[in-house]
């Protein structure tokens, strides 16, 4: 007999066409996301396909006091979809459709399971561009990307999803039904509760459609690999070549990663020379005047010793092969079962802050070697400890706790955050207060109270 | 006596330093903002000077019951810094500090009472430009722009002040102090309260300070002044020059418009054509290329109909003069009196919006003439109704209240906003229900009790 019998036997009743799965595949299936460490107890699973279904879901919910969990693409990286307590998930498989264009606001309706890749498929059909991207566009739904409010390597051009996103349709945990700004540029017509559910993590409701707004295509996206001799000329040449050129990406990686990424085979060095960092940029050549310009940087700054070596592309080509660079740490560097985080300080800290973490490492772990890269241009540091050949997966992990103890203590130092764009969830839900004052977070428990009060929809994350 | 005695003589105790002023001259000029309908009733003005001096305010406020009205600029158009019911105004004219400025992350720590172009002028002292600007920018102060999410003439290009805003500190209406997102692009850890108060018109707590974000400036700004036939190639405009161009400013008005800046001496007409409606667009003209983008946009669209005369301007000079057409309208026809409304819809809904108005007006009051204009890449009208000779003041003003109505139906039935970009305050509390729903509002009353249970920070504003 399921926990959750009676709920289920009432959502048989009032809606008798909703797709419902009970099997313990679809519960293993649905009831987790890409997290590892924590196990899917799922109850069962509901495909609505319509915000008025999953109001009525909630609403049963409600009376049977049924906790629930919602599942987008499952992509999530914190264990915000995870149905870890014995909850009955609601996918949004079935609410897959692209509505309604707007064409002269740039506007498109989606509904919740629409999957990113999706949406830059529509909005390429449309000549324009949907300026969010990541690894798991091809997997990722919008629903999930507006909870965890989801960045991607554009971000220093066209800000986090929530620059996107002009009206939302929510289904709150009482089992309202809210429409919120309607797709306005401009509303000052009090509170924006659309900025309340964005970043939520389904906390206190269901995001079921959204109106996003969609961005002109880039133009001849040119990209440039530089190598650096320190840390320091980074965040100089952010400085350059951002007063000089409108960039769409700023991303930064060190010798460990290329050489595992070209050691992997995925592509080559790009020059001869070996540099303790490299900054992978890019920008709209929209002239040969700012082709010029961008050159009259790159010589100035090498000039003042900011560069050792650096190459541009000249072709759609060599601007795909030098994203590699970048692109293909993440699964080169998967074979090590790296400790990561995802963090982000002022752009400012960020040397400090690297430094301080280096220090402690060397200092107690020699053997420990550190992987860093990230979108500098947004303060977003991915950290990544390799795992030593001699150290078991255990051991590894368990000297990494400490690690992590200290890399919180380190972003608290520098007022940065515990997680820059992967949500808080379940894995980073103990650190909160390490970002978060405790004031900050009695107001976020009186916010859900309002939304949720009896704690139906996604609870037990990001706090208790 | 003043009805506030008890709490004034603690602030006096606590606070000792603290300047207070409570002659009525000071009331007056302290307690009200632009709008003319409601009248300061003011009891005292307080002057802090830090943050832990707010927060001392509103502890004691708390336990005297004591309302607390914020005032920053007073150039609000909402009554929404009015202290009409006899409440204490918190003045922030001197906490105008520009503090910390992080060159890397190009962000700058600013205190409310900062007023917008001393943080203009700050910007362009480090080569950066502060994206927000209006008319009453020599005025109002970056406290009040928060409160009403302030927009202006660069919205289409830069977004409102939300999104410049990268941190915010505040002081609930319980008396907590709050350090809200320290600046960074990129912070997944929970609810994002910083977006509530921005827009919140002071009525959940008084924001101290603010993070805000600086941009790359703007290079050879270049203007057109397209005459067009319709209003429906106003929309076409808007499509063909948003994908070939990024522009800057997309602003309409209407001949009426031109007319009377024109009769008014500021400017000389901008081609010998006369037509219905006019665009004036901006863009960054950073190379010839882009300039040679510009006029093949422009022929294809004149041969299609769409454009009957137009102009571009071949220098600084040229480019003021253009604007004229379109900043000196406000000021122009305020001699008549005019009934002013602002009101934003979808762009794809402007022109039936116009056309439902226009017929009605002209069916109902035949003497009335309508000037339209507005910020049309942001979906964003104002509408003005001038009076006619013939009217008294008052007469005129009565007939508008029925205008006012329908005017505000006709927003619903496009799900429009009541309030684009003045916010609600007192003037528009009446009518909020005509762009937020009950269920909508019920909430805004929940978290306003979870920020100020005893209703002490700008109460009666938004909502009752």
């Amino acid at each position: 007999m399921n926990t959750h019998q009676a709920f289920l036997d009432a959502i048989a009743i009032t809606l008798p066409e909703l797709s419902v799965k009970t099997d313990s595949e679809s519960c293993t299936h649905w009831g987790r996301d890409w997290t590892v460490h924590f196990q899917s107890n799922c109850q069962a699973v509901l495909f609505p396909k319509t915000t008025e279904e999953v109001a009525t879901i909630v609403r049963l919910a409600n009376e049977h006091r049924t906790p629930l969990v919602p599942s987008g693409g499952r992509t999530g990286l914190s264990a915000a979809a995870v149905a870890a307590q014995g909850e009955v998930v609601v996918s949004f498989d079935k609410m897959n459709n692209i509505g309604k264009f707007y064409a002269a606001d740039r506007i498109v309706e989606v509904e919740a399971g629409v999957v990113t890749k999706a949406l830059q498929e529509f909005a390429e059909s449309q000549d324009l561009y949907y300026a969010v991207d990541f690894a798991s566009s091809g997997s990722s739904q919008i629903g999930g990307n507006i909870g965890t409010n989801a960045g991607g390597i554009k971000v220093i051009r066209y800000g986090m999803t929530r620059n996107q996103i002009l009206g939302l349709t929510v289904v709150t945990g009482k089992g309202d039904v809210l429409n919120l700004n309607g797709g306005m540029l401009k509303n000052a017509t009090g509170y924006d509760l659309r900025h309340l559910f964005i970043g939520a993590e389904g906390t206190l409701g269901f995001v079921t459609k959204a109106l996003i707004k969609l961005e002109k295509p880039p133009v001849n996206l040119t990209a440039m690999v530089l190598g650096v001799p320190d840390f320091d000329s980074i965040v100089a040449l952010l400085d350059k070549f951002g007063k000089a050129l409108t960039l769409t990406a700023f991303e930064f990686f060190d010798q460990i990663a290329v050489d595992k990424v070209i050691d992997a085979g995925h592509t080559k060095a790009p020059f001869d020379s070996q540099t303790p960092f490299y900054v992978l940029l890019e920008f709209e050549a929209v002239s040969d005047e700012v082709l010029e310009t961008a050159m009259a940087v790159f010589e100035s700054a090498a000039e003042a010793g900011l560069i050792v070596d650096g190459v541009m592309s000249q072709s759609i080509a060599q601007l795909q092969e030098l994203w590699k660079l970048r692109e293909c740490i993440s699964e080169t560097i998967s074979v090590f079962t790296p400790y990561k985080n995802d963090i982000s300080v002022l752009i400012s800290h960020l040397g400090d802050f690297i430094a301080d973490i280096e220090a402690v490492v060397k200092e107690n772990y020699p053997d420990f070697e550190i992987c860093w890269f990230g979108h500098i241009g947004d303060g977003n540091l991915h950290l990544n400890i390799l795992k030593p050949a001699t150290l078991s997966k255990e051991e590894f992990f368990a000297k990494c706790q400490t690690v992590n103890a200290f890399v919180f203590e380190t972003v608290k130092k520098y007022h940065g955050s515990i997680s820059a764009e992967h949500g808080v969830g379940m894995t980073k839900k103990p650190y909160l207060h390490y970002s978060r004052s405790p004031e900050e977070i009695a107001y976020m428990k009186a916010i859900k109270a309002a939304f949720d009060p009896n704690g139906i929809i996604n609870s037990g994350k990001i706090f208790d």
